[in-house]
């Protein structure tokens, strides 16, 4: 008998899930000894004591609803209310993560075909999600202040997309936040059209130096639809698995049917827990000392970034999230020392995965500063630096 | 300014996104004081005491891999291989439920049109996850000791189907147990061809009165590759959401990027605790006294049944799972019944809607055994009997 194992026939999706780089740089990532500034790890010792947060109720233990806990659906309905977007309880659905809800948006928009807006650069999962249910990316380019509302409204009018993603407020992986007029005039422009915005928003609460209240754009909408998706990843506990979307009232029964055909519902613990914190008096205390915390790391990735790339790369100061955002000042692929980086412990993110279209600038690199101890900051970019230059000179 | 809003263009695959009987018949179950039969929620008192097993390590607060813990994949493979079926820890992925499972198998899988086979009556939850992908499912008829092979071997031949999944152990609704001769024929069957075999074996531990190992099918395949579905649901945790899989190895690159896709990872804390119980002294007591609470309960609910429905309907004592699954003798739709047992305050499960095909037997129901006690078993019943009863006699 012929024991070779038959080829199994895969759907037409899989030819577009590509083996990730990103992966790969990742897993090289958590070796001991490595430093990383590839991931978007939060920093550990910055994040709140929740042991007053836990809820002993055994009747967490068993299934729960696919909509999430009465409890926290009803706690993260004023935390978005007040963080600028109101929302009724009956708006929010639980997730286990918030990447969760870029894989609902995407079987509740995406056709094989199916024309989507993202910034250029963006998330990467974000992307990877999207081409799995076959968009066709249409890359928004982004500028300091967010994208050219006129260019969004000429994309708009010509392909007529499902769906627009944004992540306005300490956008992955640029670090830019839109102006609140930014903000305004992309709803506009928006609601003159019918595609449905996809805001994600999970780095509002690392906030280091912006003074406006960086109001979701989903708040200025009067007409099309809209999914806000949120994160406690970057400041509780990411390996809980606990997120968030709220949205317009139309889409809810679809993306509720969407998340019980997915995974049921998502752990009851950590909601009970998530919605525990977000009534604790503590909340705002310890959100402000993870902030103070962040700040003190992004001074010291800017200070090292100053000494050690300042002839190499431009790059604006991050006022939020986890990340900075670098241009070589030379043409040259940054994934091309990633080997060599690797070689002597250190490891990056190059910029180019991050590009949705054609053009994919690769003199860019993107560089976490949350995990580092700011001695490993100076050790590691010096390498870093010393890699790129060796490159540059040959 | 025209503030109407604007409706979402959605994917065509949401049009298969039927509303369901099933989400409003489970949304009342809960609701205090009602009986329910309809659900297949676990009884909580027999819950094994996992204190001792919850890892207090900060470690698993952060981001982690999207395989699954390291001491998880390895403490499931040897569950796995102890149930006879050998694994090797590379070939096990935590999952957020095993219900993840199927939406990641049919995202490996299924396309628009592909045919899919089913046993018919199966899982509603599944047969809505295939067919929200696109599959068209292949019924395949289910007698007490599983399909008949050569049934199987036609639809095979004639159809070509991406995939057959079958649930040989304590089938649901059924409660149907596969005979040892059928899985192993079953496999013979399948290896002639080059279908995937998702085998789902949610109800293994809840095994009462078998003499025989229920080995998995997937341990008797020696060509086709396979994806094998477990669950720790019915046994510990379910509100905690940890499940896995385990595959072919050359299915498993694809799985794994699609679980990251999906969702990054499963929460980490409850892999931690899983893994622990997996190898704690305590495991087989717990599984013990499990199974003998749960004899005691399917006994009562057996003795309850002969005294109301022993005229009414057909059935056979489940061997396991937590289902009883009845035939009324007349042909009457159970569903019809449904408002008036409602307004009494008991909830079933109406059998037509776990039909995958054409042909629907109107005249079954699905009553779940694990959550009542014998005194609600017996009021329960009893309302349950009446209302049919009157129907049949206007």
């Amino acid at each position: 008998m012929n024991h070779s194992p038959t080829a199994a026939r895969l759907a037409t999706r899989i030819e577009r899930l590509k083996p990730s780089l990103v992966r790969e740089i990742l897993a090289v990532a958590n070796k001991p000894g490595i430093i990383s500034f590839a991931g978007g790890l939060p920093a550990p010792d910055l994040m709140p004591d929740m042991r007053d947060c836990i809820d002993p109720d055994t009747a967490l233990d068993q299934y729960g609803a696919s909509e999430g806990e009465t409890a926290f659906r009803s706690a993260v309905a004023e935390w978005i209310t007040h963080n600028g977007l109101p929302v009724a309880p009956s708006q929010v659905l639980a997730l286990s993560g918030s990447q969760q809800g870029l894989d609902l948006a995407a079987k509740l928009l995406i056709d094989d075909g199916t024309p989507v807006v993202t910034e250029s650069p963006s998330y990467l999962a974000a992307l990877q999600v999207f081409e799995l249910f076959g968009a066709s990316v249409l890359p928004l380019a982004l500028g300091r202040d967010g994208p050219d509302p006129a260019t969004l409204d000429a994309l708009l009018r010509q392909h007529r997309p499902a769906c627009v993603y944004l992540i306005p407020s300490f956008q992955n992986p640029s670090g830019y936040c839109y102006s609140p007029e930014v903000r305004k005039v992309i709803a506009e422009v928006l609601d003159r059209h019918d595609a449905v915005l996809i805001e994600d928003d999970p780095y509002r609460s690392v906030s280091l130096d912006v003074t406006h209240p960086m109001q979701p754009i989903c708040s200025y909408l009067k007409r099309v639809p809209w999914i806000y998706l949120g994160s406690f990843s970057k400041i509780l506990r990411p390996g809980w698995r606990v997120g968030y979307l709220a949205a317009s009232p139309q889409l809810m029964p679809y993306l509720v049917r969407l998340k019980q055909a997915s995974d049921l519902h998502t752990q009851r613990p950590a909601q009970a827990a998530v919605a525990n914190w977000l009534r604790h008096a503590q909340r705002d205390a310890d959100l402000a000392r993870l902030r103070a915390g962040y700040r003190l790391r992004r001074d010291a990735m800017q200070t090292a970034l100053e000494r050690h790339f300042g002839d190499l790369a431009d790059w604006d100061v991050p006022q939020g999230g986890l990340f900075f955002w670098l241009r070589l000042r030379q043409h040259q692929a940054t994934r091309s020392t990633l080997d060599a980086t690797l070689a002597r412990g250190v490891v990056f993110m190059p910029g180019e995965s991050f590009y949705p279209g054609p053009m994919k600038p690769t003199n860019t690199m993107r560089l976490n500063y949350s995990l580092s101890t700011p001695a490993e900051m100076e050790r590691g970019l010096a390498i870093l630096a010393d890699c790129i230059a060796a490159v540059s000179a040959a």
